[in-house]
Formats: structure tokens, sequence, C-alpha cells
């Protein structure tokens, strides 16, 4: 299981649900709505693409690392704003790669 | 930890290293090189908005849970392409938001 | 007024309307529909996006003015299919920045 | 020759070369640098995508419009910072579209 990713969809839903949009950027996203959540996406994936171009001249991984967080954050605040987490979408690559991915594992527990 | 994740990134470097270009997409993807898998990843995070447009006006999350996993596949790669994995993305997102992560669990081990 | 760009809108129009998918590109972008369209957009920006780097690093141009083209080229493909064309867009650039414009002279051509 | 695109272009490069940053947006742009710029070309193309799905539903252009022209807009600044203008991208549509552009307009000017 994804401990880092899971704990921050935690994070995301408790915001989405009980922050003010006053104070949670994540509360403010939503109250704004899926539109201004997927500039965000689309945003930090130009951010992700440029820093990626800087990091092939300058050697330093440092700002792609960042920029790809920001994406990945933001990619998990439209999955919330849709009802939707982490899980689905790692369980989704785990079934493509044959890995063994959380929905897999949850049906194995019993059986085990 | 990150299960999926951290068994998805050990599958793409073994390919990056060892594939034949001709046989692994991910092989083919390296052997074109960083701008291929820039264009994949900016290619998948367009599709992903089209799908959260389209699920918000059917309800059905399928396409985004599918496009959201390509995009994060390739986001994968790019980092695995600049000698990088998950764990620097998810340290990243732990250490913003005061979650326990990769690099600090694994700091701590010894310790405990 | 703009002759390349009103012209091409002219071709685009032509073969939305009358052309057969199996032999026109822009004809089998409007029978695979808008996403198709936006997906194409999309891509097109992110090879912008890449080929103005690799400009800034070389010095060399032409591939930021192809992947422009592109950009340009789906952008008019998809106002075709949303039934608009160039004029409404140079409009609202004339108007923004007070600039003479196509909708203004038409306005203005019967009183001279 | 397109007077709209032109006209802006003028606009743009007289404000490139003279406007004070605090002033003019787009000396503003220039001054934070090409990655500013880019990253703008890349929020007005999510911008757009957004907008497109929004008409596709609402059967309303007029938003697909405004942020067509700030993409076109932004893409104006992109190459104005790397020294070019619209008659490199528009030479390269009439080119591969068989149209009369204002490249082989102004060769063919001595000779009529």
């Amino acid at each position: 299981m994804d401990t880092v990713l899971s704990q921050l969809a935690e994070v995301l839903e408790e915001r989405r649900r009980n922050a003010d949009p006053d104070d949670s950027y994540v509360a403010k996203l939503h109250h704004k709505g899926l539109n201004k959540i997927l500039e965000k996406v689309g945003e930090e994936c130009t951010e992700t693409l440029i820093a990626a171009k800087d990091a092939e001249h300058s050697g330093d991984n440092r700002e792609l690392i960042a920029e790809t967080a920001d994406l990945w954050f933001h990619s998990l605040v439209m999955l919330s704003n849709r009802g939707e987490g982490p899980d689905a979408v790692l369980d989704e690559l785990a079934r493509r790669f044959g890995l063994s991915g959380i929905e897999e594992k949850a049906r194995r527990t019993p059986e085990s």
C-alpha cells in the first residue's frame, strides 16, 4: 500500500469536507470547482515539462521532482473532486503490470 | 512505502536497462529519448483533462482513472529517464504535508 | 484581413463538409470528434513547448516554427468543429489591443 | 497579409524593446524570461481545452474564442522572445497547404 499517497489522500479528503476556503488551498480549489482544479493540473504538467528540459541541460533534477510532486498533488485533488482516491489509479497500474495491487490484496486478505 | 509505485518503478528500471526497444514499449521510449517521453506526458495530461470533463457530465470516472494511470505511468518513465524514482517525489510530498515519508522512515530504521 | 488564416479556414471548412475521412486528415479528425481534435491541440502545444526549450539551447528556431504552425492549424480545426473561424479570434485580439480588426473593417465598409 | 496578427506583432515587438516591466504585461513576461512565457502558453492551452469541452455542452463558444485568443497571443509573445514573428508560422502553413503566403508574395513582388 502506498503510505504517502494514502495519507495525503486522507488529508485532502478531510480538507475538502471540512476546511474553510479562506484558510485552506485545497478547500479553495474545490470551492472554485473542477475547471480551476484542471487548470492547475495542466499548469503543473507544463511546469514539469519545462523543468525536465532544464534538468536535461543542468543535470540538476530538484526542480523536476518538485514540479512532479505538484502534478501528482493536483491530480489527487482532481480525483478527490470526482470522489476518487489514489487507490483506484494504483489498482489500475497494478492490474496492467501484473503487480500485487491494493484491490487484489484486499480481495485475497479474507482467504489468506 | 508505496508498494505499487515502487514495484512499478523496479519494472520500469529493469526494462530501461535490459529490454530490447523492439520488444518493450518502455525501452522504446527511452531509446527515442527524453523529448518523446515528455510528449507522452503532455499527451496523457491532455487526455486526463478531457476525461475529467467527460466524467463531470457522464458521472462515470473509469476513463478518468485510466488516463490518470497513463499520466502517472509516463511521469515515472520520465523520472526514470532522469535517474530518479517515485520515492523522491513521494518524499517531497511527505515533507510538504508533514507525513511520515519513505526517506524519513529509512532514516529512522537504524535507530529503532 | 488575414489572407493565410482565412484561406486556410476555407480549405478546412471545405474538407470538413465534403472530404472522405479515408482521404483527408482534417475530415478524419472531424469524424473522430472534438475529443480527438482537442487531444491533437494539447499534443501540439506540448511539442511547441519542447521545441521552444530546444531552440533556446540550439539557437535554431525552425522546429519551433513548425510546431507553432501545427498548434495554430489544429486550433483552427477545433474552431471549425465548433462552427467558428479565425476571424472571431482575430477580432477578439483586435478589440483587446485597439487594432483595426476584421469585424470593425466590415462594419465600416458600407459607410466608406 | 494578416493585418491583425502583423499589427499585434508590431505592438508586441515595441513593448518587448521599449516598455517598462512595471507598466507592460508583455515587457514583464520577457523580463521573467522564456520559461514564464512557455508556462503561460501551456496554461492558455489548458484553458482552451476546458473551454472547448464546456462549449460542447453549453453551445456557447464565447469563452472558447477568448481562450484561443489568449493562446495565440501568448504564442506570439513566445515567437517574439525567440526573435520570430507570425509571418514565419503563416508562411509555413501557406507552404504546407499550397496557399499564397507572405514570403511567396514578397518573393514575387519584384518580378511582377
